[in-house]
């Protein structure tokens, strides 16, 4: 039997999908689940965009060029700038995900056994597109009494090697929810320049930001033209995550050409979602107040109604649509487990993901859940009952 | 400045990119290029599918599963048992594109450093997802004067080495338009076992094949059921290069499991691409009867004007839609650019691919170059003349 690669075998499985199992044994038991712990929006996909696609005159579907339609790329540049990132259409591929350009991103700018410094927790599948890329991960702890801000540049500092290549952050955060002030982005700013390093930032739930706060990007320092490469996504901001549409950004022209040439290895990105993230960019402000105010709704009552729940410490999330909530049990894997397995409130249930998958550093966030607050309200206000109810009953 | 990593600056560009300036700037000119350069089909795609994709019904555009629509899978299992490929749908792992399955098969089987040995000439594109897993190609030289059948085994057994992982073949070819027979496959499958290594054969071709040759998988031998990884993709097959979708076909459970850890980590495939390979598979026999019968025409044609030329030296091919041409020139590089810089009968001439690109070992095939016969047929005699007289005047 021929074996297997190292790195297929180290390659990490997604936290989310190990109680996947459990949850379709629950349904097959008729258990209603509220899953909170996906970050699959239920908000509906811009009209404009999906009439796009049904509205294509292709006869013949080609090869459209590696780096995206010229004329998608054009119009995401004047999204950009009107986000105050100043690029062109040649600063941009576009990729299949934001998952794509994370893996063009690192196999870009490091070697195996170079090193990404990320602060903790972060985006599980970080962890898989490190180990394709044979990338080490060194984590840095942010905290939840501080709302998982950006740990203190010391910290950072501490870790670099000469090895370190980037530093990655999600802004806003998954699974944090964090929203970095443009003061920590300068912080991490002035570190990149001192040591002559990249910074790599996901800023895929970009207009995910509350309370009047601003998304900072590192585009718009321009100090960082040489050293910020950004990754974006069109699957949370319309709600599109079946698109497989992102992109990388950069003003520095060496990554450009160094990422045009894994693009041109697979060619091109998928044709009929890039008509329909072009169509996407038409999308009326109005679309986007309102899913802002209805995020926030949730949010807000999220929130609260966790801070309700004894025993409870959760971090308030100025972004993105998780919070991480650290709760009053012994290990979050065995309690989300029995969530599925053994508890049911009305036969309905609740889904979690165990927040130890988004950890690097072993043994870490152990009895902390990340929450995705992407249902109805009413259905969010049952879930935050039923895990109140759960957490009483688990503890007996 | 922070460097790119020598992945980045070691990964190829595609060979046939470097001839596109040379390209656009004679377009500009006003020139009329007759594209024989790249395996872009002109044929329509199938109405079945492009008007599924017109009929979606998708009101919120959500993340598939990993391993692509589970309907989709089973009614490609299928497809494949029509095919004597005797599969179910959790032998099947849809992907972006063959190119995504070439990169999970490559990564799930080896580790950097290790070895894979391909009969070249070869796909361009599978150097850079050997780049980009880190994985060594080691070429095994198939020659035109047996119109690249495949090498003697013993030619494989002297490169087999502590490190080699698999032996990875096109079938039928690219660049080669070679038909493997059952009785190559057969050689290839008993090398396999012995060493205990895997086969990995890229089938997207497996229509193409002519004067009633049937193509013959590696999937059929069963003996082969945990060495055997199939790839495939719509491109080819539904002329829908644009929609970048693909499988990774496997017997072998802990391949599958493996692989499905890298799709996990990149979330799913695309999912409109996916509505309309589903909706292909009805594409009636009559479609793939008219296409066979075209290129069967394009193929003859071809090859007899490329026999009259004189000093052209061509492989007769059985399968895809490419041939090998040694051309009575002193470099096919210098050769393809001067046609588009220097050339032009009635302000037209034509636009090859420079064979070397697809040779691994240095300063091979440097007088060959690809030709894909992907042109209407009177446009393919004009370009053939076109090239007749080129061939002279180059040579004055």
């Amino acid at each position: 039997m021929p074996k297997i690669s190292v790195k297929g075998i180290s390659m990490p499985e997604s936290p989310i999908r190990k109680l996947v199992p459990f949850a379709e044994a629950a349904i097959k038991k008729g258990r209603k689940i509220y899953l909170l712990n996906i970050g699959q929006p239920d908000i509906k996909t811009p009209d404009v965009a999906l009439d796009a696609v049904r509205n294509h005159n292709i006869e013949v579907l080609s090869y459209s060029h590696s780096a995206g339609f010229e004329g998608y790329r054009a119009k995401l540049a004047g999204y950009y700038q009107k986000n105050d990132i100043p690029v062109t259409g040649e600063e941009i591929i576009i990729t299949t995900g934001g998952s794509e350009a994370l893996l063009f991103a690192m196999s870009s700018i490091a070697d195996a056994g170079d090193e990404i410094i990320i602060p903790e927790p972060f985006y599980a599948n970080y962890n898989g597109f490190a180990t394709a890329s044979g990338v080490k991960i060194v984590p840095v702890e942010s905290k939840i009494e501080t709302d998982f801000a950006l740990p203190p540049i010391s910290e950072f500092e501490k870790l670099i090697t000469p090895r370190t290549k980037a530093i990655l952050i999600c802004n806003p955060g998954n699974p944090t929810g964090y929203l970095y002030t443009k003061e920590e982005i300068k912080q991490l700013a002035d570190l990149a320049l001192k040591h002559d390093i990249f910074i790599v930032a996901d800023e895929v739930y970009r207009e995910f930001a509350y309370d009047g706060a601003q998304h900072f990007s590192i585009m718009s320092l321009t100090q960082l033209k040489d050293h910020a490469i950004m990754i974006d996504s069109v699957s949370k901001r319309y709600s599109m995550c079946g698109a497989r549409i992102g992109c990388l950004v950069s003003k520095n022209k060496e990554v450009i050409a160094a990422v045009m040439k894994f693009a041109q290895a697979r060619l091109s990105p998928p044709t009929f979602e890039q008509i329909a993230s072009e169509a996407a960019l038409e999308t009326p402000q109005s679309y986007f107040d309102d899913v802002i105010e209805e995020y926030t709704s949730r949010r807000n009552l999220l929130i609260e109604g966790l801070k309700q729940i004894e025993g409870v410490k959760v971090a308030v999330p100025k972004g993105a649509f998780y919070c991480i909530a650290e709760l009053p049990i012994d290990n979050a894997d065995k309690f989300a487990k029995w969530l599925l397995e053994d508890f049911q409130l009305d036969n309905e249930t609740v889904m979690v993901a165990p927040a130890a998958g988004f950890y690097s550093t072993p043994n870490t966030g152990m009895n902390q859940v990340r929450i995705a607050y992407v249902l109805k309200q009413e259905n969010l206000k049952k879930a935050i009952n039923i895990l109140k109810v759960a957490l009483k009953e688990y503890n007996k």
